[in-house]
């Protein structure tokens, strides 16, 4: 009989905490033994997700007070910073999922421009793992550090990664104009997010300032082996969950919309969680809320030359979550899927 | 080994159908066998409901085109009126569990007067149980028919039922004052539940003449053992799932808002869906959005005499589906819980 | 030609102000000289308010820092507590619309018991008159200080008090089922009004302990000449305006249905703001979105003896500026409707 | 003393004559003497919009039905199609401001092309005008017969036609990726705007489909003095009202984000709805809510050479029926602001 593997989250009074719990919660292989969050330390996680009542769950702890000794992993979403040092104090034989940004990029010098101060922690950072599990998944099997994507890096990179390798997108004019749904904000307390100022509207935010656009151009430019500038704008609709990325790419010489949509079918055919649609069918972010699933479709453009690869996922589950748990099932062996198996919620 | 059991699924392209499938989809004692949707027949599922493309599921067929000898049990998800015909045609072996109204309403006069004709199946309505799973666990495991209640009953009667069987409120004044979410109103398609005529606005419905009154007062008056009338007054909310029942009762003398709370609390405790909350907690449908829990909450009112007492549920979940699967598995000597493990979407 | 009335508004930063800015852009009669903001001192409105961005208007500043000498009236829309000290400072030639809580209730004793400190102003209490414009019509008129009621008294009175006057209802078991967007909660930053914590969701809060309580128990008793107790219980709803009031209540000996619409309807017949729905016809909070209506209904109830009287406003306009816009217009003698035209925002 | 311009609303039932009506409530300078809606003949508008029932309006009557002899202006909300037949039957006298899309189009094969049938007026083709106010104004000011534009068109030709006449962007790789609540598609019932398949989602449609598309491409073909392919990929949000598109273009030599930004600024200074942001400032559908406003906002794009021209207006209002109102005004000679002082709702 394999034996449970032992977690503990860290910084778990966050939305993307609370979704780890509720995934977890059907995950056969995991028991959750330590959370820590602490700003609510002391108190039971029911009291701060009161959805969560019904679960067997530990206290909430501060992370100074966490007894690292009986964890086999942790899933880490602490805000981007201190992040590096909670980790750079862990034993070795704790593996680490982190949800954060801390690790993702691999150049110091790029962290450093886009976070406001050095990387406190570069001999970890190169030892961590790109974690998209599709594109990455043997070095995740192996890794002990795995750094999730962003959200939107999720999308992206799915969508085009893949037509990058096969150089049947150019490298040039990438335009990706990105939609999300509240929770990517988190549930720190700011005006901006309050309900009024949200419902019945939306509107462009960052825009060319996003930090998940370096982590794009990283990845896009690596699958293109060349540097590549990707006009990012994400822009915030009145939903709670749900990201879509609509990509404007140009198409390599003899190359046209249906090599695009057989090329990305081709690279997902055996995956669990990605499904590229059929000619005509259209990405909806309702159709992976609260699954680790991502829709890919293929339009062609009006501009000759040019097509439109349109994506779609819950950003709290393979924007986050969801994918932390697909990445420790990898780390540790599991079957892939486990805890990952529910249908999204519609309507 | 258990044996699997087969299910089929009359009308499957509603609402409650979708959810069905989403629920069952995690039950690792059931498969689906066969669905029907007169309307979409021919159809793939994916078509009618993109985001059960993951699934392999049985193609859409017309319920006169289906072949019962391999179905141990039935979910009939069919409109009011139609169901009673076809489950009259139905083989004795295949049990049947049914979501519409047609066999709720024990008085055939009472059903003739709010639905408008006859009951077509009056033998049928004499062997049907009333599906409310936690007040009437024992019928419902011997029934080879079960009627399971509407959405709002559902909420009300777990609310009301141990406190008027066990006296401590009267059956006097007693005020419902309910809330749902859009879905309720099902897939068909009507201005009054257009996006732009329900979104960032309600109002109440079918005010003293929504159907779902005579079943509260037939079972609350069961409870009570005596007839009762029940003000149940309904209201459409900018949300999709979820239903939360206002429930203003006065209390039998001698008692107070604690010995409500403790009666609940101590009828529910050993329930695996039903939590009666603290004091000072309150139920909200966020809570329960996607599961099949329903909460409890018990206040103080500022009136001498009377109190509060406010449930929650999916409405399509504990109001419908799940509950269905729930009674299925109580049918077939199934854990009570299984494919009913999933813990509430939040946010 | 008519002198133009010279207005300030303190307190213009939160949702109240905006909305007094809004309504007032289209009054003819008033102009705004002063805009107090302690928290943006310094600021364009635009900065706080992009959406008044079009406007000609006084930059933010502190309170501190206005001059009271060219202002025939301010709107007060500051915190409740600082307000009476504030308002004790002014001159006496400056009348007052207030729009926070601080002098609607009569009894000192109420206001210390429900706001938790003593009154700091009691000697203006005492000139205070109570702004439900149609209710108290005259006594405004001659007002130089008017405390414009709660959002939800308002609904609730003028649902009710004809009725209580004409004593075609009893006072007792009065139950008030409130529903409200959010804006209700201004626009303060807290967890509880955050976007994901309120979208797709609705819930109950502070049952039985809503500080509209004692105002709603004080001018409904007024109505009976009685002391009553009201039961108040507000439920949080996912949208930005709107409320609405579900009011339970019985019948004096005698009477019935009809008698209760044909009191409110002869009661309201002129009032250019208050619209008594004919049988049938059904309240709705997106009726009077953005506009200074409020609609009422009048509804049988299954319970012989018993109604149901459906009012409902938008919060922002009748519930809070535009009803201080009203009454502003009444202490100057101005036609009631001036700058009220604005007919309601659907869809 | 000015006549009262006496205007008839053809195809009053939809969200656009709804709007009309709710804006022309306000206009001085305008009566409402005529209203059809052919589905609903003989009702009070107020039953079929009961948010308008504060207004003294005809009731609706068939179009068959209509005395043409005292009208000066008719507003024709009518469908695709239907539009072209019913205009040509009208009296000479009467002036048409058109909102359909049958008017649009000035190549009678494109309209074929995308409308799937031959143009049934072409001669009436010949004089319409198109009504984009602010870039047409002369044209609009001596037409009997004005084209409203489309929506997406407005917002998109307000941002970029100044930009393309004055050469400061370039014809090739013009993409503009457009978002919109639901109100756009009107009150036809469909199941795809059902609330429950709109709410708590988004998703891209009719992607390189849309109608709107070669109403775009004739315009900013015209600004370029050469035809132009343009890419449109519109959105559904989850929202009533608004619009926003984000245009993603190719600056010409030696401009860059400052050239455009002024460009703009300096076309528009002294239009009173149209609204250039300063840098930084972000437009928002929900700052021009209700109202005729356009924001445009002009960023920095990561793509050197490129730049993001964004803006933003309210689909029902400045895309449809307030812009309607606003062509009017220059038909007849009114101040162009009449009606439309309203100032934006929000929250």
């Amino acid at each position: 009989m394999r034996d449970i593997v032992r977690a503990g989250i860290l910084g778990a009074s966050g939305y993307t905490g609370a979704d780890l719990v509720r995934l977890l919660a059907t995950h056969t292989g995991v028991s959750i033994n330590l959370m820590t969050a602490n700003s609510h330390a002391g108190k039971p996680m029911a009291e701060v997700y009161p959805h969560l009542g019904g679960l067997n769950l530990p206290d909430l702890i501060k992370w100074e007070d966490a007894d690292w000794s009986d964890l086999d992993v942790v899933f880490c979403g602490l805000p981007h910073g201190t992040t590096q040092e909670i980790i750079a104090t862990l034993p070795d034989k704790v593996k680490v999922v982190d949800l954060s940004a801390d690790f993702r990029l691999r150049n110091p010098d790029t962290y450093a421009e886009w976070y406001g101060h050095e990387h406190r922690a570069p001999h970890l950072q190169k030892e961590a793992v790109y974690g998209l599990s599709e594109l990455n998944r043997e070095p995740i099997h192996k890794a002990r550090l795995v750094a999730c994507p962003g959200c939107y890096p999720t999308a992206t990179l799915l969508a085009l990664v893949p037509l990058a390798q096969k150089q049947v997108i150019l490298p040039d004019d990438l335009i990706v104009d990105a939609k999300s749904g509240v929770t990517g904000a988190g549930r720190a307390v700011k005006e901006a997010t309050l309900f009024s100022e949200v419902a019945e509207g939306m509107h462009p935010y960052s825009v060319s300032r996003h930090r998940h656009s370096p982590e794009i151009e990283q990845e896009v430019g690596n699958a293109f082996r060349q540097e590549v500038n990707v006009n990012f704008t994400p822009h915030l609709v009145p939903m709670n969950r749900g990201e879509l990325v609509t990509c404007y790419v140009k198409m390599a010489q003899g190359t046209d919309v249906a090599t695009l949509r057989s090329t990305l079918a081709e690279r997902y055919k055996d995956e669990p969680f990605v499904r590229v649609l059929p000619e005509g069918a259209t990405p909806a972010t309702r159709h992976v809320r609260g699954s680790n699933f991502c829709l890919i479709g293929v339009f062609a453009d009006r501009i000759p030359g040019r097509a439109i690869v349109i994506a779609t996922i819950d950003n709290l589950v393979k924007g986050s979550s969801g994918q932390a748990i697909q990445n420790m099932n990898l780390m540790f062996g599991l079957p892939e899927t486990m805890g990952l198996e529910q249908q999204p919620l519609f309507p």
